[in-house]
């Protein structure tokens, strides 16, 4: 391969650049001339907005502090490739600037939207014969990409729900029983509940957690929850209840879609959810007279590079030079998956499956994880998730201030 | 001193336990025999809710723990105390407490409020000649205490919203122009802007910080807002703005009452403020058609002890040994104050200070610290708040999760 470029997509994470720091160092070791960035991904792309990467990574201490940089080093895009016999303009385009630049390979990181791009790129390069190669490297905070026992991302925004919940826990417990408070926390993840179902890594050493944990697989029930509240709140002097953006009524209906705020939708067409906590802790108070809170992590729980899993940054790596190693060996169509071969001690390899298995399918939870009865998850999960929240990468503090990697 | 007794009351904070470590790690060295801990504050106290704190302090694991452990480890309280004349039982009751167990001294953590308790109890005991000493330790986020330099509690809260704004305005800056987001981040601090202002440390390694600052202590004016946000979006990809809880119209109304949500009221007569990101994000949608989204940052500014400042924790530690060692030399009816001798290098020594001169009274940041044309903190706010976030104190962790201290 003489040249490389590689990419990224969709919603960011706290470990995704260490995917790039990745792909460029596999890539300088097979001897790669060029490994440029996309500027904010397609998009950029399209418009030859590139960056070399060796102007930034060549330093060592830019490197270690890419890997401690949070969301998109690159810039990200949401940019959805026509169908090709819609607008094959676009795709001769992409290949007329990989030509031009002798870009070998293609790789994208992102979650199933963005291996869609690298099912139609590599699908049109097969239809067209065309040599370039095109590799998907994992990432999404949501774990919802099927084939891969995990995605990089996941680890790192489920440690930071577990230690930022351990923490709310220990605010909401201050008071007695007098000012409880129920306090109500959102979390991100649409339709899977890989995420909400971290906090129960939140577990205190006394072993007590969150008192109820809600995931969008599974039909919120209104009155189960008021009841279960009016339940916990004769025993307890503070509530803590972890409910995902994505919980629906039986009518399919969200349940931030109660209350009657106006929502916006993205552009591949993703209603924009939010404020499921503030609705849930408004019809609290109203029905029950007790004190609530609601809290919402938002994009904290994707930046928060300072609390990274250093498994997860590891692994984010790991799957960025696996996606080089793999195009060089002639791979293409691909996605690198990773494969656990035990959970204690916790072993994790990396191979790669066909795109076409793992582009737009959407992996949830396995429900015989969850205890529907106690709204608590089961030991499966916490050997599932325990391991890729272990360990952490100390930042690199100026004045007080974690330091990040800018692109000028 | 034979027996003594701490407690802690008000909103809690990231450090308020290292106050307790300190008093408990003084006390010993003097060689007191039990410092008992009130659970729930006053309001404990007056049931005779105490511990001995010999039972989780003597191990140094357990000491070591407790600074690394948010939120109040004895339990907080609301309660104000009556005026004497109003109900002088609850003051015999509680002299009748201190003395049957041969308590010397009474130790307070807490913010204005608490201090106004130290106050009367000691105000009471001059007035009927009572030979127990009574003495506040400083802490409260807030920042809003008269006479000390800071707060113990403010450098650690500082320190979370800087870090934290940061990956914000790194995830905010992930897209590009087309898919600009207004991202307005709501802070704690109900009159004082002082946690606000520290949005200001959140700077990045290219000069680049929050776009806009605003303070509850200036008038707050829509029109001038929504002018700066449509300017701002003219050249820019991405948009931060901070503002606080606290900030009003120039009719006396909260932003967060410009929307019809009800609002509660605590214990204090304080109202119950929330929503003003959201109130602030929606209308922004609403006059200029950009996508906006509302973080508030809630109790996590407050509970997140896993990026506690070191600076903070020390002098939290500091101020509860001072306020023994005061008490030791027959001070009461006083509070611990800091006093900084320099800022580079940074100096700060303790002292007390008569209390009757620092209860409920309400210390706002120096306008002329703030650019009121840009919206921007000043070099003068920088230099008096960068001290205050230096250094970290690496959280235990365990199975990947921050590990506490907990009261059984």
């Amino acid at each position: 391969m003489k040249n490389i470029v590689v990419g990224q997509s969709g919603g960011p994470t706290s470990v995704i650049n260490s995917s790039i720091a990745g792909v460029y160092k596999k890539a300088k070791e097979l001897g790669v001339e060029h490994v440029y960035g996309m500027v904010h991904g397609i998009e950029g792309f399209l418009e030859e907005n590139f960056i070399d990467l060796d102007d930034y990574l060549k330093d060592n201490d830019n490197y270690e502090l890419l890997k401690r940089t949070p969301s998109a080093f690159l810039g990200s895009c949401r940019y959805k490739l026509p169908k090709i016999e819609d607008n094959e303009e676009v795709y001769e385009r992409i290949f007329d600037i990989l030509e031009k630049n002798e870009i070998d390979a293609f790789f994208y990181t992102g979650g199933n939207d963005s291996m869609d791009t690298i099912k139609m790129l590599s699908d049109y390069a097969k239809a067209h014969d065309k040599k370039q190669l095109f590799m998907g490297v994992p990432k999404t905070i949501d774990n919802d990409l099927p084939i891969t026992d995990h995605c990089p991302g996941y680890g790192s925004c489920a440690k930071y729900i577990a230690t930022s919940l351990k923490e709310i826990i220990r605010d909401n417990a201050s008071f007695s029983k007098n000012r409880l408070t129920v306090c109500i926390v959102e979390i991100m993840g649409r339709h899977a509940g890989w995420l909400t179902a971290a906090a129960s890594l939140a577990k205190d050493e006394t072993g007590e957690g969150v008192d109820a944990i809600y995931l969008p697989e599974v039909e919120f029930d209104l009155d189960e929850f008021l009841n279960r509240v009016k339940e916990l709140a004769k025993t307890k002097s503070s509530i803590v209840i972890a409910v995902s953006e994505g919980i629906q009524t039986s009518d399919g209906k969200f349940v931030c879609e109660l209350s009657d705020s106006n929502r916006a939708v993205d552009s591949f067409g993703h209603k924009q959810l939010s404020g499921t906590a503030t609705t849930l802790a408004n019809i609290v108070a109203k029905e029950t007279g007790l004190k609530t809170r609601a809290i919402e992590f938002s994009t904290l729980q994707r930046a928060a590079s300072h609390i990274a899993s250093l498994t997860d940054i590891n692994e984010a790596e790991l799957v960025g030079q696996k996606a080089v190693e793999e195009a060089n060996n002639g791979k293409t169509g691909m996605m690198v998956t990773l494969i656990r071969e035990s959970d204690k001690p916790y072993v994790c390899n990396t191979n790669v499956f066909d795109i076409h298995d793992i582009a737009n399918v959407e992996k949830k939870i396995p429900l015989e994880w969850y205890d529907k009865e106690n709204k608590q998850m089961k030991e499966e999960f916490i050997n599932y998730a325990k391991p890729l929240i272990i360990g952490e990468l100390l930042p690199i503090f100026k004045d007080g201030v974690v330091q990040h990697l800018i692109r000028k």
